[in-house]
């Protein structure tokens, strides 16, 4: 039996694009092990949206984001300057809406009103956007099954460390545990920016490196001020270690004060400084932080390249959990959105 | 709204004991968080069993183990001498199985019988034991919700490396993904050995204080031959790389032959040895072997301590997934098996 379901794609940055490409490789093998075949009945980007019934091809999609236009500008249902917001309303029932629009850490917006909109006409959602979850999270718990069986669908697990299942490790995996403590390494700038100054050059120099290399953005802020880590320290407080968090409650402190001297210094200790987030029990909670840390050599974190991420799980009765990822481009993000997507339609 | 349900124990060796504790301490939790009560209807060892509809306290049954006398000398409901398929006869409808009788490579028994029993009884099953996996995995399979929906479940998250979620991490995080290759390390003891043969001493020095720690048995041959790794492949080659597989379909070579020169050796290269899983692509499939395998230093699995375990997913469209666990006792093995417990229980 074959579950045929309507999918509409809200943001065709990296991320948006990255899972047109993943839908499309992945047809076959969704198709033949999970019996899913996915049509995608809408697609919207800044310029507009497109909408079919009948489908949109994705190579189509891609070939328009290629050329640097809008999916508004493909043939069939085009909608130059059409909201995302609008978008949703439009899409028929049943519709599952994957959502990777950019981060807006005041409004949480496009994305936020997107949530709201699908959830509230009953569409599940896959969320690969962190702000509206870091700004709302219990407003959209609240919507969704999340919170209340039976409500439409929102999960969100590309949103703290792309396909590293850290929301899944710490909800499924250790279902029937108490978290003592967290570890986790979840921003790849600042990684990889770290990691290029142990091996010589200033911050300056690694942060033009990692910008040619289209690994860091034009404007580093939200990444290298701690801010993106610091996001993904209130979804995972949020949803693994179910406290109620906002942005306020993390104590945050970027990398950009650090030097490639005091980086050394820390390798001569046997050390490794990485740009820790941190949740530690605190009375009957945690606290949580995210800042440049030393960590001993052997650490599972500090045993990473510039090119991964992790997370550490200190429990009462399953051991310490550590996973790390190494990911080289937003595919492994999308192919999380991806895995989502197959969860929805198959339950 | 509590969910109340019944569970039985067939085996209690270190793991069975283990998992006592585990639902004696986690009960709090458990109801709180997932609204599950579980209450022990029955419990077997090779003594015989013990039955009590009203329920058997935990404590009771630890002090009788921990007096070296059977579960059938617990007042309540004893049974001498009985098996424990017997025991899983008299079970009430709905209750839970929960297996963790010896390995047996050769017939499986007793836990292969107690599966087919209970599953055939349509009770829900959670096994510790590898032995009825490795031996008749497309048979259970057959039996249960892997191959039938609407049919009893089969849960297994603590066969292949404890409480690292080996299978789930396959299976679930990365529905979707090609896995292209899996490499593991998942026997505690030949790791335990290899580390400290690195720091010096020889084989047989390591096994005799692994045995003195109680982390290796009086016959280590399972272990060291590269056996009880073997069963963990032949589950995984099953369950997450979708290829029907028997134990003789691995290649299996243990570690009683290499010595501690050649580790050292292999250090002074750059490399280090573990005793490695493998599934590599090979036609449509897999090649699945054991073996002892010089690693790169920078490789996740050769990073790892001789109380570890690890897994590395290398994928099509999510990047490389490594995962590793340090335990020192089996109740992370245990805390696997609760996991399990509470996602039929909740599901």
């Amino acid at each position: 039996v074959l579950t045929r379901r309507s999918v509409a794609l809200i943001g065709l940055g990296n991320v948006g694009r990255s899972l047109l490409q993943v839908l499309r490789s992945q047809a076959p093998l969704v198709r033949e092990r999970y019996g899913c075949e996915f049509r995608i009945v809408g697609a919207g980007d800044s310029g507009g949206a497109a909408v079919s019934q009948a489908g949109l091809d994705p190579a189509v999609a891609l070939a328009a984001k290629a050329r640097g236009a809008s999916v508004a500008s493909i043939a069939a249902g085009a909608f130059p300057g059409m909201s995302a917001v609008e978008l949703v309303r439009r899409l028929p029932a049943r519709t599952i809406v994957l959502e990777s629009t950019p981060v807006d850490l005041r409004t949480g917006q496009p994305g936020l009103d997107v949530c709201r909109e699908a959830l509230g006409r009953e569409l599940d959602v896959v969320l690969a956007n962190k702000g509206p979850l870091a700004l709302a999270y219990a407003e959209l718990a609240a919507l969704s099954d999340l919170g209340r069986a039976g409500a439409p669908a929102l999960r969100f697990s590309a949103c703290v460390g792309g396909a590293l299942p850290t929301i899944h490790l710490g909800v499924r995996d250790l279902a029937g545990s108490r978290i003592l403590r967290a570890e986790a390494v979840l921003n790849g700038t600042t990684q990889g920016i770290l990691r290029m100054m142990e091996a010589g050059g200033s911050y300056a120099e690694a942060l033009a490196e990692m910008q040619r290399r289209g690994l860091a953005e034009t404007d580093p802020t939200l990444d290298v001020e701690g801010w993106d880590a610091a996001n993904k320290v209130v979804i995972l407080a949020n949803a693994v270690l179910r406290q109620p968090t906002r942005l306020a409650d993390v104590a945050v402190e970027g990398i950009t004060r650090l030097t490639a001297e005091e980086l050394r210094a820390a390798t001569a200790r046997g050390e490794r400084v990485v740009l820790l987030c941190l949740a530690e029990r605190a009375g009957d909670g945690y606290r949580l932080s995210v800042r440049p840390t030393a960590l001993p050599l052997d650490h599972p974190l500090a045993r990473m390249g510039g090119d991964e991420m992790g997370i550490v799980y200190y429990t009462d009765i399953s051991g310490r959990l550590s996973m790390t990822t190494r990911e080289t481009d937003p595919v492994p993000t999308a192919a999380a959105m991806l895995r989502d997507l197959i969860e929805i339609a198959t339950s």
